[in-house]
């Protein structure tokens, strides 16, 4: 008896397990219901968003095992995506407020500029130079090819009879291209030093500035019924001077800054404020003269990524060896070996950014998945449609790959400009606004979108294998 | 002639200065006149919100200077938020847009709950039980007195003539605690493993729930004139089945949970990710139950807090060992400590979340600081009442020290309960649309906010480097 009592007295907590069953019982239906809370609402919005962006970022690890099938995790990812944003079809609408959610839009929006932010970083200014003319070649074909054959061969062919500004549209959006998919599934491999890589990110970049510029001309056409040129030349002017401007200033101050930064005694914290505030100022000052805010998070990767920047010292990684080191025999090559060991105790700039990565990146993905409605697949006509687009879509990106010269896998190249992602959408949803495009159109374009979206990171992922 | 053109040619980045120069013209007054991009607005919202986030990271470690004159790097982080959000007042508004910007304002939130998890982590689950008497102690010492002062004391002595539900109101705001602010001071002195550290961040948490049984009184009270016991009791059961069944679940799961943990052979970002998003549910089923997310937050640290989850092995720390060893004489000496090394080449699950704390948690301050409306303290009459409620919010809460006990700084327990925060606000802010606190009064309790959110940091740096 009092054993049972001294038990009990030592193991008390067991008796709190009886409120925990209940406390579970009372917790989960209020967890399906609302996502308010009952008496204080402290942080009531916020904390709906916590449940959103764990599920969110559980759903994209979950789907982590595509890779044990060889496939990029941004395949899983976009995967998950579609297979949470479409549950609704089966009656299953709890995940749909996932898709509205101004929070976690942001939070997507800010993980792409990161993503890019951390590719430009692990990219070398140099050798993008050294692919510069043969990027600027694939992203020209990459842009006349798919407007052209959208304006006078898609156009008039699949939809005969409507405004001439509705085919310049549609070829616009077929211009357009989303680095973000091709640029993971390259990182995924860990291929973005290889030149197809580097060609693809440079002709994405210079096909930002074309697809300004085409949207300039087809906004004003399709509103004003004119354009004029001095518009267009200086969105041209403006969106060259920061991207060559940027690349500029990297090459100019990067060896000062670099060693300043690595002087700056005041912790990690300092140089990571640094360096992330520096990819978000670009990122906005992008936007500001009409670009994607990821070409400029993209740019300042690539400014940053000098020598110079690419480690400095980080008193806690030394701290780790010391503590390492402590407790084995003190000999003399020991010793030796620890002071030449704390000497390059360092850390790379990447490690910093890559927790942030973790965090925000999938949710871009999860949520572009998320987008796809499969709804628009039920029609027929639409998909038909739809198809012959995608054609069109994907054999005038993969002609593109042709510029991209000697010596480097074409397929690779010619499919890493197949993503329309957002950048297309843009397009489209410019044009339904202007009037220009119908909706059955609309419809057909966002299949053709959701189709270069997810075709091309098996595909590629097929090549890069290969190419091993 | 020819090696002014070879120079040139060489050098023919330098031709783009010139674009550069008329570029950040064209650029600057963009920047300063609006937030929209001119032509395509992709992430037009969202890229204005990276400009601000910008900002605010930038202020907050420009203000780390602070350090130097021994202060902790929060009370930088506050002043320097106050300025930013002060400067309307010399007619500079350009900063306004941050405070009422959702996406940062659902950062800050965010921010804090991160801040709250990383100090659960730090924290040992049976270091805080050891010292739970006395956090009780203190947080019913620490409710009751300020409560009872405001109610009985202050209310009818300052503001005559009011209603009694006003009063009770003016208390249950003074009884309110808001940790993040104490916990970052511990924290950035590196004093969370004290004794006083853990009291009160104790006390906080059942302050927590004390305060939640006070807002359901008084709400109760002021709108339907009685209270039912029955909808108090559910409260109290759900509040304190959810924390014990979170401490209890704990210790039940967590060696268990770890050793799994421990096998997951799928990086660091799954790791990463199963961490963070541990803290998001409980932040968020914290709040479904009507606690605050930093409770439940702070709750998952100390989960996760055994022993077991401290430590993981690295991959990637592995093999920078590695290339460390590289080239070094490979005596059997060397090779014997290089495999001991890899045994031990682990890391700290803190170490994962810290980036994303130094991006977010410094949000959560200098928008805190932001907040601080310095024009109510331009009122006499209301600087004066407010004086004098600030007394009794401190006093009160300093007599809470005295319940700590022997053997510890009953000053820094009893300075460390001081801040109100958000949770005085969210009092105020019920009571004010309850219609029993006044402009007036409010006003004045913004006041006490204001200097019960300013004045610990530097008076708990004092106590706390006295100590030493």
């Amino acid at each position: 008896m009092s054993s049972i009592i001294s038990r009990l007295l030592k193991n008390w907590e067991m008796l709190l397990l009886p409120i925990l069953a209940i406390f579970i019982f009372q917790l989960l239906p209020d967890v399906f219901a609302s996502g308010g809370g009952e008496v204080i609402n402290h942080g009531g919005d916020a904390a709906t968003t916590f449940l959103w962006l764990a599920i969110v970022l559980i759903a994209a690890k979950l789907s982590s095992f595509v890779e044990k099938f060889g496939q990029p995790a941004v395949l899983g990812e976009l995967i998950v995506g579609v297979i949470l944003g479409n549950l609704v079809l089966l009656g299953l609408n709890f995940f749909e407020p996932i898709k509205t959610n101004s929070h976690i839009i942001f939070l997507a929006e800010l993980g792409v500029v990161i993503l890019l932010f951390q590719i430009g970083l692990e990219s070398q200014i140099e050798e993008m130079k050294k692919v510069g003319m043969r990027a600027l070649l694939v992203a020209i074909v990459g842009v006349v090819v798919p407007f052209a054959s959208g304006t006078y061969l898609v156009g008039p062919w699949l939809f005969p009879g409507l405004e001439s500004t509705t085919y310049i549209f549609l070829g616009a959006t077929l211009a357009a291209t989303s680095v973000g998919i091709t640029a993971r599934v390259f990182r995924d491999f860990k291929k973005l030093q290889t030149k197809e890589a580097r060609i693809v990110l440079g002709a994405a970049v210079i096909d930002d500035v074309l697809g300004l510029m085409i949207l300039a001309v087809v906004s004003a056409m399709a509103t004003a019924g004119n354009v004029e040129l001095a518009d267009i030349g200086i969105i041209v002017v403006k969106a060259f001077a920061f991207l060559t401007g940027a690349i500029l200033l990297g090459q100019l101050l990067a060896e000062k800054l670099g060693k300043i930064f690595a002087k700056i005694n005041a912790g990690v914290g300092m140089k990571f404020t640094l360096v992330i505030c520096f990819g978000l100022l670009l990122a906005y000052f992008a936007q500001q003269i009409g670009l994607a805010p990821i070409v400029g998070a993209f740019a300042a990767g690539l400014m940053l990524d000098s020598v110079h920047f690419r480690y400095f010292k980080d008193p806690k990684i030394v701290a780790e060896l010391r503590e390492h080191m402590k407790g084995y025999e003190q000999t003399e090559a020991n010793q030796q070996l620890l002071k030449k060991i704390e000497k390059h105790g360092r850390r790379h700039i990447e490690d910093l950014i890559e927790p942030i990565g973790h965090f925000l990146v999938p949710v871009f993905f999860v949520t572009t998945g998320m987008s796809v409605n499969l709804e628009s697949l039920f029609d027929a006509k639409i998909l038909i449609l739809a198809f012959g687009i995608t054609m069109v879509a994907v054999i005038g990106k993969m002609v593109s790959g042709l510029a991209a010269g000697k010596g480097v896998n074409r397929m690779i190249v010619g499919m890493g400009m197949v993503p329309r992602g957002e950048v297309g959408l843009i397009f489209a949803s410019i044009g339904r606004g202007l009037g220009v495009i119908s909706e059955e159109l609309f419809s057909a374009l966002v299949v053709v979108i959701i189709l270069t979206t997810l075709i091309p990171p098996p595909i590629l992922a097929m090549f890069l294998k290969r190419q091993k």
